[in-house]
């Protein structure tokens, strides 16, 4: 089974929708969203642009704060510290990656950790941690998002993770935690990764390395969820030696490049029982949580979750 | 090999005495440790008065406050701002557990961080997963230290944890990790567990059952921690069949109690490499490593890092 993500992404924005909705009919503004980008990086424009259209769907204001690349640490930190204390917003975003002479660490624990909708900020991580969970980091979320809609059982189940990244791999550790898988976290020091793969019931592959695992590796009637979002150009393609399909061709023709998971899902699809395809999987719910995210902030500052569940109950 | 706690944790109050031995001779106080105990919990005016004998040995002053147990969430709250404003104060700890009608993790949020020097504030483990550590939970740092201390490689390993909880297990896996090692945590609704402990190179065990793992189930040649600190009567002794050695029948007799850990040490000292016993072991690092984040809070806090390596160096 392919586990499309479009269903799931589309179920959490039409929810925000309803709850914005409600509000509305209650003479409540809709929530406010501002994102950051430092410099012109192109790449984080399209994710921004994204973010902008996700954000009128769900009916959410988005603002977009772009902010001269050659920003000093001072001027950035301040300028986080007066869209925390303004009233307006109820979500701050900061797109990532920051220019090389800002550190990202240090620049996000100035977020109000009530407003990173991100969930990122230590003291958001902590509470995960701790299973306490308020602002989640939005890909590891739209992960269990996916695996809930689709009904797949993860207590008890041996879940492997590939990566270990901040945003991804190690706060999912917690996220499976706490729905009673047993879990294992794996990287680039791990000896002897395939016998690790073997073994897994569920596999989540984060490392940022098209096609990583192989059809080889995996469990016969595991679920495979692949979150690597590699774009390739014709030239990387066929140096990497990967087969060009007509859809390939046309993303070449189109684009320049094509999109490809950490995992080789055409070797993968027929062994596993389900798995996420690479685009139009977990891609599609991070910005679709950031949405969710940004609602839960908003309901958060104002006390209005009572309200809320009590309208909905109307 | 016995991985004995002693002189390790020996070491680190060394070490700690020796830092403020610096700061005396530079006209700088010693650091002072609060210590909130509320209630009359035998076990923890045990631990309390252990805390305050180490913090004499460290040369911190060690300063305990005992609270009456029907105290308010809210005169609790009051109290320990009082105490995160106060400069007196380097380190600030609440005993655990605290009575049924306070909700530890809502209290720990009112810590200020630089002064949580048990290191269970959300943002320090937050900083912690994401590695940029600060404060570090002491019984997990302790189980570090006498890795390294015996220099045994966790880098590439396979570390198993068993248990996870807000103070040991969850943390263990970010300090594993932050160290190279594939780490897999594992709880009560793990399937086939013995199967998992035999694939481990460092098995760590932190459940609170006495003597859940049994010999056969470990992989020869392996290094177990064992971090359980279990306190049986005769009574309980008997139930579980354990036999009664003449170390034994003494504590028995002089205590009314006696300690074991979650493995079935006996049965584990031939197989494996390395074990640390139980009491000796981790227990004893705890302490040790909570006036070492007692100082480096009072080194943090009042700018002191550069200057005391200094000194050091002099």
């Amino acid at each position: 089974m392919r586990l499309e993500g479009k269903p799931v992404a589309d179920k959490i924005i039409k929810e925000v929708k309803a709850s914005i909705s409600l509000l509305i009919e209650h003479n409540i503004k809709s929530p406010c969203l501002a994102v950051i980008q430092v410099g012109n990086d192109p790449r984080s424009s399209v994710y921004v642009k994204n973010k902008e259209k996700e954000a009128k769907k769900a009916g959410i204001i988005s603002e977009t704060i772009k902010i001269d690349e050659k920003i000093s640490k001072e001027d950035l930190i301040k300028q986080i510290q007066s869209l925390n204390e303004s009233d307006k917003y109820a979500g701050i975003l900061i797109q990532l990656p920051l220019p090389q002479h800002l550190k990202e660490s240090e620049i996000i624990e100035h977020l109000s950790p009530i407003k990173d909708v991100d969930g990122i900020h230590p003291d958001n991580l902590g509470k995960l941690m701790r299973g306490t969970p308020y602002l989640t980091p939005c890909t590891p979320t739209g992960v269990i998002e996916i695996l809930k809609y689709y009904k797949i059982e993860i207590s008890g189940k041996k879940c492997l993770i590939i990566g270990r990244s901040n945003i991804v791999g190690k706060p999912l550790v917690f996220q499976l935690l706490q729905e009673n898988a047993t879990v294992t976290i794996a990287h680039s020091k791990t000896q002897s990764i395939e016998d690790e793969v073997k073994k897994a019931d569920i596999l989540f592959v984060a490392i940022g390395q098209a096609r990583f695992v192989r059809g080889s590796w995996v469990k016969d009637g595991s679920t495979v969820i692949d979150v690597g979002i590699n774009s390739l150009t014709r030239e990387d393609w066929e140096k990497k030696g990967f087969p060009i399909t007509d859809s390939i061709e046309a993303d070449f023709k189109k684009k320049g490049y094509a999109i490809v998971g950490d995992t080789y899902f055409e070797e993968l699809e027929d062994k596993v029982s389900a798995i996420t395809p690479v685009p139009g999987g977990v891609g599609l719910l991070t910005v679709a949580v950031l949405m969710n995210n940004t609602l839960k902030a908003y309901i958060r500052q104002k006390n209005l979750e009572n309200h809320l569940s009590e309208w909905k109950n109307l």
